[in-house]
């Protein structure tokens, strides 16, 4: 496990970037699962600029791993949407570079990513209630592979923001790599941002390896780097 | 993870010790920790021949994960002493290329392996309970690292086999690595004969990752061999 | 620069055979070219007997780095003809996973190993004249890639023997790797037995870097091992 | 051969910066050489604000590939001085992550890189002539490691403007790691910027692999990279 604190959200938005074009400028063909969502916002727009320039990165290839489909309208879920929004649209990458795990594909997932010889590198960020992902504590299980998960009744008003505020948009189902499928990935990569997330940073990496904390999990990753801002990292300041 | 079935002991005695010759034979040093006991003898004696026909492996440096100390008689450990007896001196390996874990100084293992640059492969057995190193069900947690475990009194007696029968042998404490610790390895092999382990196997691979089946955790590395012959295969046929 | 000295011929092939192995057993999929002659057969014998006794190799593709047509026949050239007869065959390695490189498509090869990322690892052997593959002193330039090379008149009774002694199924060209393709492998291998070779390995690895001995490339090479017996090793045994 | 073009000086020193982050940001021990010059002020510029903000590259080792002493007053020479202040000093870096190549020791150097794991990367600049590190045409051979090269008379005029402008520090020899030694680094990259560089591009990777033309034997080289701007890729547009 590696740490890394930067001072601000603004330089672990940076050192996050440079971790994952340090992956991208690998001289060879590179599988990397990438996350949507607030964290990664201000990475995004720096490595926009960077990937828009010209430089090419055809040896790439973008995966999600998890996604939420839009019930109504259908088309691309939630989660890939973002990713278009907030990176791939201002970087000028086109969709043939984008592997979309989806609700209806899921079943074959982790074959075809054994296929591909697996992932290279995982981006990630982490909840407050410590999941990664789509693995909610009680949802899945250390040993699962990608799930579609039935997503409970009383969950569904709150889900709603994510699409749109559109009860009817909220989908019955959701899919996510579960923790088996992620830890197969050579490199793992989280990061996190705010007073809000240090606490479950430190019970996720300096508290017991369970279920309970999902996130906990890649304590046993033979290669997990962490970069936190230094109010996410508040309360592990003494332990690192 | 990957599952190699063999036909027999003796075949996979042949795969485990390519396997491990592989990474010997890396033109870089390599770390390796390798098991003593009874399921690898044979690997060792077709491997000591292999090693002591004058091919120079001053690369590679051997670690022993989990010992058992002589409590009357001190010296090398029960499982540095089979290591030496099985292999080291049959293949004419000098002890300045192992490094020994032991009681006294496994507080700082993990920090040396660390500053090595880590073990690049370790290669395992399995026990009829799913341990492996030291790690009995209810002896560590996911979470730990290299440990020291206090012997129950109840459990000495059945220790005093594995340090020749003597009561006054057995001592209050032996150390492992933990399952954080193996887990940190960029390799992981293990190996497993006999019907006696058909269950095992099942319950292990096939089933919950839980703390209740230690080498269940393994379901969650990136890179997992498992070498079985067709009687420690049995009960998984239909699954592979 | 690695160099292996053992002892006799049945060493040096159970190394080189070791070598190919540590290489067919990384947990990934691998590219491998491998060369016929006289040198190999031996580890060729062994190395079927390991391949055929079950064990998967799934993940290895085999490739010919150069190629002798029958002019006549046509069919199998030289080369892959005798990798067939001394390896795939007896070692029921289906052609499936075999790619030949042949005249009629050796000027897509070089582009077509790169979508495959590359070869892994290339095993030769070395000719008195230094020679590596069909890279005969003269014949190739260190910056080729993969070429057709015209055979001159005055070769051709040579050339007979290799053909089966009929003239009418000597060609007109061959096919081999250039230094420059055979330098872009991961990692590059060579072997070399008896009392005959002794010279040229002295000239070729502890001699000037020349295109007049096209072997000399490899002292450049990051990833290069040399396995001899020791009367092929028996003028360099003061250097090393 | 992988060849990136980018619009401008400014673009190129970006991209030359993420490849060396991207070696630095390796989770394990780096050996990296790095170049003095002019080509490099701006890439270094840009890193240093990177590597100040308090990220720990703690993993790296640093090494200049030949020097230049001054004669009269001793201490660092002209390559380390100039990568002291270009780079070391404004990045905040301790010397102690320096390993300072010199005419004293430049004898151990190929065995103390060996000793090291080798080089992970080297970074350099290619002369009008073709030449890397201090291997000018007719100086080095291919099959030169570690030299120290005596200064011809003649030259040294030309050399005063490197010591100062003063001939008394002009020295009788300098040291630099040869085309064998440098091709042993696992990854090689070379970066050029200007129309002054166009003409030596083009003869040096799309011309024949020659000892006139030093940088020719990157074309050799399994890992290698070079990054230019379109000035200096104006004579191979048509080729890449």
């Amino acid at each position: 496990m590696r740490i890394i604190v930067e001072k601000d959200y603004e330089q672990m938005s940076i050192t996050v970037m440079n971790l994952l074009l340090a992956k991208m400028y690998e001289n060879r063909k590179m599988n990397i699962a990438i996350t949507a969502g607030a964290s990664p916002k201000r990475m995004y727009e720096l490595l926009a600029e960077e990937v828009k320039n010209g430089r090419n990165f055809d040896n790439v290839t973008y995966y999600n791993f998890d996604e939420i489909p839009f019930k109504k309208s259908g088309g691309y879920g939630v989660t890939v949407s973002n990713l278009k929004k907030d990176y791939f649209d201002p970087a000028g990458i086109s969709m043939d570079h984008v592997h979309t795990l989806t609700v209806e594909n899921h079943k074959e997932h982790d074959a075809l990513l054994e296929s591909f010889g697996g992932l290279d590198a995982i981006f990630m960020g982490i909840g407050a209630d410590g999941h990664f992902c789509g693995n909610m504590p009680g949802f899945t299980k250390f040993g699962n592979k990608t799930v579609e998960i039935t997503i409970p009744e009383a969950m569904k008003p709150a889900l709603a923001g994510e699409v749109g505020g559109d009860m009817e948009e909220v989908p019955d189902t959701f899919v996510t790599m579960g923790p088996r499928s992620v830890m197969n990935s050579k490199s793992t990569i989280m990061f996190a941002t705010g007073k809000g997330k240090a606490e479950i940073i430190k019970k996720a990496f300096f508290g017991p390896v369970s279920e309970d904390i999902p996130s906990s999990v890649f304590q046993l990753h033979p290669d997990f780097t962490l970069v936190l801002d230094e109010d996410a990292a508040s309360e592990i300041k003494d332990l690192i």
